[in-house]
């Protein structure tokens, strides 16, 4: 599969629906070393989720029946905006643990809004069921290719912007967003999956050889609480080499308030957990090695304007 | 004067003690035409103050006595942090209306912080005092060539950033930022000095054809309250032609909602005024007039993570 012709695609597709998030060098975290930066919480909704959604429902087109999604939130968010703009009618399945923030900006976007008990995993049961039911397209939050395109899209407009760093962080839930970076520098690039010790599913998946259910809580559960890593996701992963580094939910919480206390960024927990690998000496840089930190949501709860 | 060379130098001079912080193209805020951005609240200590306090100390030194600074809260912030940074001990005098946001910054910078009664003019009494007392050395928050040309190295920074807009909105207290961007720009692009109805120095000083006091309150007034514009600014309003634009305190809050909903910005009532200019329509531009705003503070006030 030709993973760059489909991330470029998915580019010119979605092109003057997205918004080209900005990209800095950080020298703000008291390192001896630069950090560089993309902002992807300032994209539509908050987080980098509506790359995917776009591409998808841009390739794919929707029924008389609209879209639908399951989400922690975030997917929904994006789900939710993208089928507005396009003219369709969304179901949005969230879990309780999505959070106040993120349901009430799902509702705020018109979209067809359904709060279920439990987490991610529950909401995604009654989402097939809807699409089995009516024929609603499945917009899925990251193991297709239209979403893991999508996604890849972040990567190479973070290439265009002139990014040199040898490492990346990216924070992984279900995995389409560090799915879309492998994707895009197949290898070129080392790719470092940060993962609350909570909510760990790639690294269990890359422990056991293959995706497996993993229990998932702590702090950032309503963004990266995948209770299995996509199939794209870990065949990419293992691919391309990704490494895997764990972050305590104390540690995702400091660099939530470094981000705030060196940039004014406030950021969602998940927006803040790849970051977290390089602040709490998860991951020490070697000498020389220069490294990137993707920022990726904030939709934080409570809203601070709300 | 060489205000290009003067600026020139400052941003010379100041590299490596300074943020680039990232600029951004926005649809964000439902008009038919693009909004370039700034985001300058990402520089140190959360606003664009830092520019002229680096340049001050590193052009002029300090004597043993130190540094001493009257600041609304931002301009002490960034004086503090600079001082810290070079190995000067800091005066800071604020007043009240500063804010525990930006009491609490400037504490944590470790400088001497003095709170005074009442608004930035009546820190300015004592910070003078201070300064006659003891021989430190005065950094001045906006009327001295050395801060006009550091926060005017931010106008040049943009500009290199590939700024295409033919008309620059600019939150205006004292006016040591537009000075610097009216000093960069030379006439050369339309610059609108955005206040708010309810302090507004540099529109009264436009009106009566000098700087005179004002009263000043409103939401942003620990940030924008000065009581009498620089005569640096007055004269370069004059010379290079700005034009003066009024907001209400209500379209400041309403473009600081604004820039959290669309970029997830969380920023000062200071930081969102140049944007309400064009959000509240107090600004409508002709047909095809590129249009930027500068976003420049985010010591709000609650600080969100504390």
């Amino acid at each position: 599969m030709d993973w760059q012709a489909e991330i470029r695609t998915a580019a010119h597709r979605t092109e003057g629906y997205l918004v080209k998030t900005p990209a800095m060098v950080s020298h703000g975290f008291g390192f001896s070393f630069p950090i560089e930066l993309k902002f992807e919480q300032m994209q539509h909704t908050g987080s980098f989720k509506p790359r995917g959604a776009f591409n998808t429902l841009l390739s794919e087109g929707a029924p008389e029946a609209g879209v639908v999604a399951a989400s922690g939130g975030n997917h929904g968010a994006a789900v939710a905006f993208a089928a507005k703009k396009l003219g369709h009618n969304a179901r949005i399945y969230v879990p309780e643990v999505a959070g106040s923030a993120k349901i009430s900006l799902i509702e705020a976007l018109g979209a067809d809004l359904q709060v279920v008990p439990g987490k991610y995993a529950d909401a995604m049961v009654q989402a097939q069921a809807w699409e089995a039911e009516t024929g609603a397209r499945q917009v899925h939050a990251y193991d297709t290719i239209a979403t893991v395109a999508g996604q890849g899209s972040l990567a190479n407009e973070w290439q265009d912007q002139g990014l040199t760093a040898d490492t990346l962080f990216i924070a992984v839930g279900g995995g389409g967003l560090i799915a879309g970076a492998a994707a895009w520098f197949g290898g070129n690039k080392k790719i470092i999956a940060v993962e609350p010790t909570t909510s760990c599913a790639l690294h269990t998946a890359l422990e056991q050889g293959g995706p497996v259910d993993v229990e998932v809580s702590g702090v950032a559960v309503n963004a990266l609480g995948a209770k299995r890593i996509g199939q794209i996701c870990f065949d990419l992963a293992v691919k391309t080499g990704i490494q895997s580094v764990l972050v305590s939910n104390d540690a995702i919480l400091k660099a939530q308030n470094l981000l705030w206390l060196a940039h004014r960024q406030l950021v969602e927990p998940s927006g803040a957990a790849a970051l977290a690998a390089l602040t709490s000496g998860a991951y020490v840089p070697e000498p020389g090695e220069k490294v990137a930190v993707l920022v990726c949501g904030a939709n934080v709860d409570p809203d601070p304007l709300h």
